[in-house]
């Protein structure tokens, strides 16, 4: 056992969450609007001109003298000339004088003079060239003002925040066509073992398996806005390891480590860290079932995430550590995504010690969520699984019945 | 207004979306494991070999049999000759007879005659090459069995699920490094008005706005696995429209019209609707608002969606039902991925008509969701709302205080 085990407390989840802040960040770059969706704004983009830029119908009727309108009613109408319409998208030719309406398509921009527009439905023609108005209007009824969807200079979109369907809709209104964002972050993934072996190999010698975790953690890397690296496999040899690593931490975001699944190579990790730069390990140990033997560290200014060695412990805790971790480091620091969940009812008792995280498999149907219980060295349980539970830190278990929160897996 | 508004009856979402069912799906292509993140398998994909393929430890121990440890106790030990140990990722050199033991670390090939691992924590070397066993193991104790993973020719993903991060994990440890999975939908979206403009044009004549709903819708379609394609902007005209539409049905498997917002430009998509295909239109007008004007159509097997004019209402039904149709196109029928949600209290009364589903814009604060409101001709609402939440159809509102259930914008 390596002696940083004894040096570095066990974590909870809520305290690494909290307390492992890397203070890195990615560069800005331009991106595209079309490429746009989930990239992280650097700065907040501001209104190069007000929007929709022109007084502008919501609704199908006439441009009016909201005053011409007062006291007009079903039994005694207000009678106004027709002066003209309003083409789509065009300047209005005519104006309203007092007295006068002018038709207007919704969108059409409000001629000189109105002041409302009085919806059609509550309008005649009743002879060519004089319209009828059987319900008043306030002033700014039936239109959207000129700096109605935006003023000049108004925040668009937030830094910060992943860029949503319609923030791009409302950058492309502004004809903001080029937006400055956080680079993707550039996450290493290093997976180390003498057993395992690229998943394109064909045959396996005995003792041999391919390597799960690369391909699950670089999904998970890209589904958090990175750019994942697959740094190859390192044998278990601690020179080789550091030597991986200190490669990574030179053109990384983000390093992560997938612990050999042996009980020498799981303080691996750590001993690497040594060394390799300041401030070093934050953390060795998560009160987490699975993904214990986890560790956090920093070296040089580029986070490291050490994981468990077995394929489902080091997904369990990459999306409960890792996913917020890489959003962070590409600049969401406060709006990380949310991941969908559900309500659900427990099938069966779960038992869980007290001050410990227990992150359980869960299958659903029908509403109930049936815990999969099984060897954590099985990846076909979180195939199976449609989402996981967690058991709460203060918690000793969960009775049968429970109303759960499930986060799905997507 | 068209005769098709006569013929066809508004319908509620719940309906449209039960009802409206194309058959249309993509073809098959292959991809790699690298680029599969949520692609929509054609087929299950199953084990061609036993998975992890040897029985393997999941502690560091000593693999036995277990027999020889039956009631060993701390009081009373049993006595283990060790015959040598199992290095990682090569196959056992030795046996396991009858009162002998072998070193194994966690991953190791379980050796031949042996039954179960004794964890190192119940072990201790007394004497060299001779182990000392305080607690018995059972057969099967400590080891995952050859095919416990997956047996060969086991489904290891279903058909029609999109691949998540660990669906991807078990395909490579599986050496599954090409899948083949439904295209990606082509989703043409047209926009439609004489007023609307292209965002990249700088400067705007009076009564221009610029496309804001393309992009957005855009970006719904990548998000739920699609392709979309900016099939331009086409002017209030029925014959130019209904050649738009002609084009964009041939190489498409959606197509989506935005449409004017002019009273006319309402019903052009259904008039250009007749004449293009069989079964032509199933729906025009939902029970939903913002949204109402909105057309589901089917011609020569593809679907035809036509939304609102407006930016902000034609992606709320976007989201409604434009986004499971994408998914369904694409091979995902039973699985559409969920959207975040997060239970809040209303801050205020929301009043609502009975048989309509009213979609109301929230922002989340501590936990109170404050609607949103303002003319739904603002896209400046949606960029405000962290989400939405849905009055049913049979509600006609919802005091303030009631518990409700807000999906989150992503």
């Amino acid at each position: 056992m390596s002696r940083s085990k004894e040096f570095f407390a066990t974590r909870t989840v809520a305290e690494a969450l909290a307390g492992f802040r890397p203070g890195r960040r990615t560069a800005p770059e331009p991106v595209e609007l079309d490429d746009a969706l989930h990239r992280v704004p650097a700065e907040a983009v501001r209104a190069p001109a007000a929007l929709p830029g022109f007084a502008r119908a919501t609704v199908d009727g006439y441009a009016v003298r909201a005053a011409d309108t007062y006291g007009a009613s079903e039994g005694l109408p207000g009678y106004l000339q027709l002066a003209g319409s309003v083409p789509m998208g065009a300047a209005a030719e005519v104006a309203v004088a007092p007295g006068t309406a002018v038709g207007m398509p919704t969108g059409g921009v409000l001629p000189p003079g109105a002041d409302a527009v009085v919806m059609v439905e509550y309008t005649q023609e009743t002879m060519p060239g004089m319209i009828e108005v059987v319900r008043p209007v306030a002033p700014g009824d039936g239109l959207v003002r000129a700096d109605e969807d935006a003023a000049r200079g108004a925040e668009l979109v937030p830094a910060g925040r992943p860029l949503r369907a319609q923030d791009l809709g409302m950058l492309a209104a502004a004809g903001v066509t080029t937006i400055s964002v956080h680079a993707r972050p550039r996450v290493t993934i290093l997976s180390t073992g003498d057993e395992v072996v690229p998943p394109a190999q064909r045959s396996l010698r005995p003792g041999q398996v391919r390597d799960a975790t690369t391909s699950a953690l670089a999904a998970l890397v890209r589904q958090s806005g990175g750019e994942p690296h697959a740094g190859g496999i390192v044998p278990d040899d601690a020179g080789k390891l550091r030597e991986a690593m200190r490669a990574a931490l030179g053109d990384s975001d983000l390093v992560v480590v997938s612990a050999g699944s042996s009980v020498g190579a799981r303080d691996q990790t750590a001993a690497a860290v040594a060394g390799l730069g300041e401030p070093g390990v934050w953390c060795h140990g998560l009160a987490l079932r699975p993904g214990k033997p986890t560790l956090l560290a920093e070296c040089g200014g580029v986070p490291v995430l050490g994981l468990p060695g077995n394929p489902l412990s080091a997904l369990v805790v990459f999306r409960l550590v890792g996913v917020p971790l890489v959003w962070r480091v590409g600049g969401a620091g406060v709006w990380v995504p949310s991941e969908p969940v559900t309500r659900a009812t427990l099938e069966r008792d779960l038992a869980s010690a007290a001050g410990r995280l227990d992150v359980v498999q869960v299958r659903l149907c029908d509403g109930a969520a049936s815990p999969l219980f099984g060897l954590s060295a099985l990846l076909s349980i979180l195939v199976a699984a449609d989402g996981y539970l967690v058991v709460p830190e203060e918690a000793t278990g969960l009775p049968a019945g429970t109303e759960v929160e499930v986060t799905l897996y997507r």
